[in-house]
């Protein structure tokens, strides 16, 4: 159940809208000078001049004066890993050596060591490590967390992490909201190598029926030597059909058309994208599929960014998320990605913003429910350390975040 | 008053020495696995096994129990400008947009307009600022921070810059020790527009005799059109005969030539480096003058990462810092600057550490007090999240610092 709050004396910064955000009007933020946030329940009812605020008796509501500070939306994080066992720091050292992630992924290693250890790892472990995370995740502003299965690769582990999804969810006083996105199709398994078509029709058949009541969401590694363009089109035309919402990782590593998959199949989202091919990035924007780039997984890998810039002067629409998980981006750092946003993928500060709230609630099927501050949105927000969001980019890599708000309650107050 | 502190059970990982480690030496770091500190009134009096422990009577030693984490030395911030008025986030937007630091600074922005604030602000404010700025860096391990002045440009200011660097030093439960720079020669003030002679004459025969008492280090911007070479040989020499050790601001934007002046004056350190010439890389290595990287500030402004390799293959000494100041580089990231190390520069995790604590003390000529954990030295310790130093680089951005401790006294539990 969600707070009475009213919060007076805030520099108002948020986009607007139930849907995501497209080309210039990513930029396009509604700034309010002395800003009033009434909600109730944990769900705002009012934005405004606080001037012009509605509540007259105070009683029952707590008040926060923000003194001017920027209050915009919490941020939405809307691709994680953050189930898993295990930890991978040798493989860094690998990499670090010149090691190429599909090399180590040849040699064993990659996902496949993480999925013997979440195989190995109790539900209330899998729960206790992924609730750390949440709460670094939570200081640094995120309201909202997308998590996914996927180091399971079968069945039973699948749905452990899916159930350990589920608890954190549920969870009394957890800090942020959680959603679920089911990635059986993250690696094919050791007890399938070589038989990449039986394992996508154990997932037809067996897992996503089994899952459809545990998750909106299905999503897949759709990459070379893994699920290739047509048994990523097999297996999501499936989910599709089992009224699953889509999610691709695509064009991550090479240039396989992962992009103009998601276009053809109306996925919510496509992912990574640091290869994605011109004609891709115009049937995404045309397709409405939000365009979500993971920058500390291209800076940890020393990849190129993903084209930001081609993305939004296309139409598009772009989110921003961390992709923490053991492997390839073991970080959850909204710091650093909107650090590597302004200086190195050429966003704005506004477009970062928009990017990192309400496009990433619509990468997740939330953008009716958060990502803006607005009426009958969820009360979640972040207030910053100044009135200025410049401080976001201009404080490189460090927390702006001075406080943190989720449904009306005080879940974070930064020294 | 340092404490009395035992540690037990500790992973004790830390370099060895009195000075700067060079070249191999850097990566040699000694490991005691079941490992123990005895410090007494601050200082550490054991180091060794924790079987071997010398204290039999615990009473009046505060103890902890490191269950097996990583205890390193504590980090020293060997290069910031801690102490300034004002902040610059419209020439933040600006360089993102494509200005260059040289050409913002034509446009009477960059140094002069943090010296405009710095004057206008007083000293009392200036330590409230700072204070806010130590208290970050040292919920990310440090425990040592070198402050520069060089926002002043004229007696007065300059003097109220060291006096709140003193104040912040000398205040009561400081989680961090400090110590000044005098950096008069940060930019020729508006005042001396065209006669930097005249303005280093005014250096040499009024600050350096005036602020000798308060301050050992002199520090110098050598770079094309601010202090050139011969104007750079001109205040350090004056500067050496007074007794101040030198450091130099050398070869960051053009490559001028500033390490070989270092390495000919026996300076302590010459900082950024980002264009040094190979002649300059080997006459620093010869004259053991410690080579500052700041990569944290190549970061921000996008330029090429200081050539670390090639100071450490010619047998230099490298220190790593962060350059914390309002214009090129606003950020106190330790774990970026970690990040920025081991995947960008090339540096080992060992090599990064040592950078990080002895070198970083070398460079401030305090490696004979901190800097290592060694019989004699302080008792400045982190404590990591786990028993691996390889969790630095790994948990890319993030830090993984979860004990602070200055003199025998935790200042740090981070959550």
């Amino acid at each position: 159940m969600g707070e009475n709050l009213i919060i007076k004396h805030a520099t108002i910064v948020t986009p607007v809208g139930r849907s995501a955000r497209k080309g210039s009007e990513m930029a396009d933020l509604r700034t309010i000078a002395d800003g009033c946030v009434v909600a109730r329940d944990g769900i705002i009812e009012y934005v405004g001049p606080t001037a012009e605020c509605p509540v007259a008796d105070t009683k029952g509501f707590r008040e926060i004066d923000a003194e001017g500070r920027a209050l915009l939306p919490g941020f939405v994080d809307s691709h994680t890993h953050l189930i898993f066992g295990g930890f991978r720091p040798d493989e860094f050292e690998w990499r670090l050596k010149g090691d190429t992630y599909m090399s180590i992924m040849e040699r064993g290693g990659g996902i496949q060591s993480t999925v013997n250890a979440t195989r190995a790892t109790s539900e209330d472990e899998l729960v206790r490590r992924a609730q750390w995370f949440l709460d670094n995740m939570s200081r640094m502003g995120v309201t909202t967390v997308e998590a996914k299965s996927g180091y399971g690769l079968d069945t039973e582990t699948e749905e452990k992490m899916l159930n350990a999804i589920r608890r954190l969810a549920d969870k009394e006083g957890q800090p942020v909201r959680i959603v679920s996105t089911f990635l059986g199709a993250h690696a094919v398994p050791k007890e399938y190598a070589g038989r990449t078509d039986e394992y996508v029709d154990l997932i037809i058949n067996e897992m996503l029926p089994r899952f459809k009541s545990m998750t909106d969401c299905c999503d897949i590694f759709c990459e070379k030597n893994v699920f290739e363009i047509e048994e990523s089109r097999r297996l999501l035309t499936a989910a599709k059909e089992m009224g699953y919402k889509l999610k691709l990782h695509a064009d991550e590593i090479v240039q396989l058309g992962g992009a103009e998959l998601a276009a053809e199949l109306g996925a919510l989202s496509a992912d990574h994208l640091l290869h994605v091919s011109d004609a891709g990035v115009e049937a995404m924007a045309k397709a409405g599929v939000v365009a979500t780039l993971l920058p500390l997984t291209a800076f940890t890998l020393k990849e190129p960014y993903a084209p930001a810039r081609k993305f939004i002067d296309a139409d598009g629409a772009v989110a921003l998320a961390t992709d923490l998980n053991p492997g390839s981006c073991f970080s959850g750092s909204i710091p650093l990605t909107i650090a590597l946003a302004c200086i190195y993928m050429k966003m704005t500060i506004e477009e970062t913003i928009t990017a990192l709230t309400l496009n990433g609630a619509a990468a997740i099927g939330l953008a009716d429910k958060v990502g803006s501050i607005e009426e009958g949105k969820a009360a979640d927000f972040v207030m910053l350390a100044t009135d200025n969001i410049n401080i976001l980019p201009y404080y490189v890599g460090m927390n702006c975040v001075r406080t943190v708000i989720s449904g009306g309650r005080t879940v974070v107050e930064n020294p």
